[in-house]
């Protein structure tokens, strides 16, 4: 597998085509058959790679930033007869399993980046399914808030995967069909076991689907609910007249291999530690003084744009780091300043969109399954939004006192971004998580808002996990790392999933817990990925074998 | 692997040691070396099997029946210096996938039997650590509402499956950290990852356990907490004094392999579908006039005590049997009047009971790896208690119309049991979680309580999946078969397992589903089950070889 890269030039891209007409963009998928990531397979009737998906990840991160204007997108397909075909086949049963989990896991962030553009900021997604919309290629309808299905003789909404592949729609399928799309769950058997899938007024009746248009009345019934849209929600969320997006400059990222360095932030590799060390540097000027003076360089923006193509490339390029050191540099001060200039400005369209990236890039670090160490030392900037970083991990060490004479204490500020703005994907801030079933430490925390604490008083306050002195520093955490490499990978990864998400459960952590942990399973298993498996199976003409067995 | 039999003969237990001194109950382990399941391994150190677990399961349940005036279980154990070393590891390294999974299973369900036991008929269990509560050990304490520890120098709770193994926790020990204990989950990070574990002054300031006690109180302390639980619980839920328990006697269960028969339960296998149908009879008498009269051969004592039977028989000896047909047949008046004589005496102990036993019974089928389908024909009786089966089906099949003239028409009867009294492990009713996210047609089918719906009118209630009349009822039933046995077994569990839970989740929820469905994919996984894996080389000398990449 080559390296993966999450940067893409919109003037590049493969496999979508983006058109603005006003308050409604239209982006239609036309994927091209030999634009695969990798060879050995052709992205035929709108299949997808993790390439074309990264693309659609782009556009909706640009949609925001660029196209404050756009109120309504529409999702639909420049290929005639077919909407997608959903994830390659062939891609999949070729992929190696660490693969199609990464993949699914992509797309599943992509699938709720897409759902958060409505509910947080006004821009909503309604699917134009111009033709079938299968597995996969559902599962992208189902993201949006609106589906809209052309009515003939053939078109239809599908989830084969069950009966053809021996898989689940994991993408969210199963998921949202029962708690967004609320289907009843003997309909969503009945549905998800039927290859060919649903069309017309059934799917309606079924909850699938909210139209079936004739073709003759569908590009008018798509535009008319586009522009519905757009008109609810500009009067739901008002942005300014006028408002201008600004330009997703590219990141400058220098280095490969083991150091990597962008501008706020740092890579470096121990590959004897099996670990990675990402270092994110505080601000060094203060916020502008209005929003109208944001742009791609403003560090709120710029250093959570970096965090997140470090953490993709991570993810996806290095699978044998397993622990991750989290690490900041800078004035602490300057962070939560930077923070203020975003909640006074909650207002504005933009600062809320810094915001919106600021928590869909720490909830990709909440599913990352790598052990996350926070490491907070004299220089570390552990406040308000950064301290997200050190709330995010598994395991937090604080020095306590300093490495030499006339040091600053390490010290961990708590700020009003960490009370309730940067939800994870339960619904609650990484601090009411942590505390869940201790409000009442919940609230001494709460009254320390904007107080740096020290070793001492953050252990006290349950904020740091381990607090050794200089002297014991150094093997305390050297060995917890030697240790933490010497584990099983896999038992680490279902720990983390466990202990991260403590207390409720939305729709977004049943995906990323039960039916992403149930597809693994489904996808270590013989009857789907073994030579005789239905994955594998697929298209040759030859049943799968299957062990009968339940488990 | 041999047949299994859930029967128990308790005075035949070999690994349990149980005593009753007036309210208080002493469950003491003392597992026979030599006692397993099956040869090959020694159940050293109070380490369990399946066998194990069938016998404390066994207590549980005549504790409820047998035993009401005991208000305090003291679970201890009657080897010197081990409380329990955990599910046997020679035992799971030598295991089959199915059977792990199978065996996690039972041990789960028994878990929370008990801490219904407390929370639902005030019957608390105290876990009376002498000695060191390791792995399944301390989940087994776990599983207790209080867990005292004795404090020496050697006694600890520990979870070393992580760091020994490379498998999870999975009897529920990761969630019961975090959700039940309220262990911080970086503290429960550390705790997981720390073989040796944490005894004494730490595991009570982590809430591990509540209290770590020097040897010579050891015995008196734990005395006093049973005493102090029984009264309080005894002032919470009074029962009346000098209540009599019953005998649960032996089923009467006749045939093997392709057809079994209890009283009332029927079980026959279609071995080229794959298929077993279930058939519960309704009550042939009218309940006994006071909760007096009741006895073990009462029918909504003994037919769930059946169809428990029968659903753990399928379930760990019928691998290949991969659809359960529920049928039912009988008065529906009389399952109903049955129904209605448990609620009249809701406040008497062994009504109570009985209600208990059969949401325990319907929450094993709704964790059951089976495809389940109901089937609604003449002479059924899918009403109130026995509807719950239907309701817990994947979908239900109700014939419209009749098979022959003069017969009665196929129906459902909704009743009050259907309203609340029967949660499934999130909190909900079935019909509640059916309609969970469409109160309306909730509150449709509510109002419909006690009128018998045919098939169209049952369908549009959505209490019906499929209602083909006599003409396709064959065709289309068997099709339905032939297709479901032609599916991977594994994507069906997969799907079953997300669909049957919709809504909200629970603690036990989330054990069901993410805690377990991350330990099956670990199962599967070279790194625990593979040759070179943690799981086969523990106790060789040899270390595990790990495929480092993180997925």
């Amino acid at each position: 597998m080559g390296h993966v890269s999450f940067h893409v030039d919109p003037a590049a891209y493969k496999h979508w085509k983006v058109t603005y007409d006003g308050t409604v963009a239209t982006v239609a998928m036309d994927v091209a058959e030999d634009g695969g990531l990798q060879p050995g397979y052709e992205l035929k009737l709108n299949s997808y790679d993790l390439g074309v998906d990264i693309e659609l990840a782009d556009i909706a991160g640009r949609l925001r930033f660029e196209h404050p204007e756009v109120r309504a997108v529409v999702l639909t397909s420049a290929k005639d007869k077919i909407f997608s075909a959903g994830a390659n086949i062939r891609m999949l049963a070729a992929a190696e399993h660490s693969w199609k989990v990464n993949f699914c896991k992509f797309t599943n962030e992509t699938r709720i980046a897409m759902e958060d553009a409505e509910a947080e900021q006004g821009q909503a997604w309604i699917a134009a399914c111009n033709g079938t919309a299968s597995g996969g290629g559902f599962e992208l309808a189902l993201a949006c808030g609106t589906i809209l299905l052309v009515d003939d003789r053939s078109a239809a909404v599908a989830l084969p995967e069950l009966p053809l592949l021996g898989v689940l729609p994991a993408t969210g399928g199963l998921t949202r069909l029962v708690d967004k799309r609320h289907v009843r769950r003997d309909l969503a058997d009945v549905f998800t076991t039927k290859s060919e899938g649903v069309g017309g007024k059934t799917a309606v009746e079924w909850r699938l689907v909210d139209e079936a248009v004739p073709r003759v009345r569908f590009a008018e019934t798509v535009a008319e609910r586009a522009a519905q849209a757009a008109t609810a929600l500009a009067a739901q969320r008002p942005r300014p007249e006028g408002a201008r997006g600004i330009t997703l400059t590219p990141l400058n990222r220098a280095g490969e291999g083991d150091e990597i360095r962008y501008e706020h932030v740092q890579v470096t590799i121990d590959r004897d530690l099996r670990a990675a060390t990402i270092t994110v540097t505080g601000p060094s000027a203060p916020p502008p003084p209005t929003p109208a003076e944001i742009d791609a360089a403003t560090w709120s923006l710029a250093a959570f744009r970096e965090l997140d193509d470090a953490i993709l490339h991570l993810r996806t390029n290095e699978l044998e780091i397993g622990t991750w050191l989290l690490r900041t540099q800078g004035d602490a001060e300057q962070v939560l300043a930077h923070d203020a200039f975003l909640a006074a400005h909650a207002d504005h369209w933009l600062a809320r969109e810094i915001v919106a990236l600021h928590k869909r890039t720490l909830k990709r670090l909440d599913v990352t399954s790598r052990s996350l160490v926070a490491l907070v030392v004299p220089g570390s900037c552990f406040a308000g939004s950064l301290l997200e970083l050190a709330l995010a991990c598994d395991r937090t060490y604080q020095l306590d006192g300093t490495f030499e004479d006339g040091q600053q204490l390490a010290v961990i500020t708590v700020g009003p971004a960490n009370l309730g703005v940067l939800p994870m994907a339960n619904g609650l801030s990484r601090l009411a998580t942590r505390f869940v079933h201790d409000p009442a430490a919940a609230d001494r925390v709460a009254a320390r808002v904007g107080e740096p604490q020290q070793a001492a008083e953050a252990a006290a306050l349950g904020l740091a996990t381990l607090t050794p002195d200089d002297l014991d520093w150094d093997d305390e955490v050297r060995v917890a790392l030697e240790e933490r490499a010497s584990f099983s990978p896999d038992a680490l990864t279902g720990m983390e999933a466990n202990y991260r998400f403590v207390g409720p459960e939305t729709m977004e952590t049943k995906i990323f817990a039960r039916l992403t942990a149930w597809q693994n399973w489904i996808f270590m298993r013989p009857n789907a990925a073994g030579p005789e498996g239905a994955l594998r199976r697929y298209g040759t003409g030859q049943r799968p074998a299957f062990d009968r067995r339940r488990v």
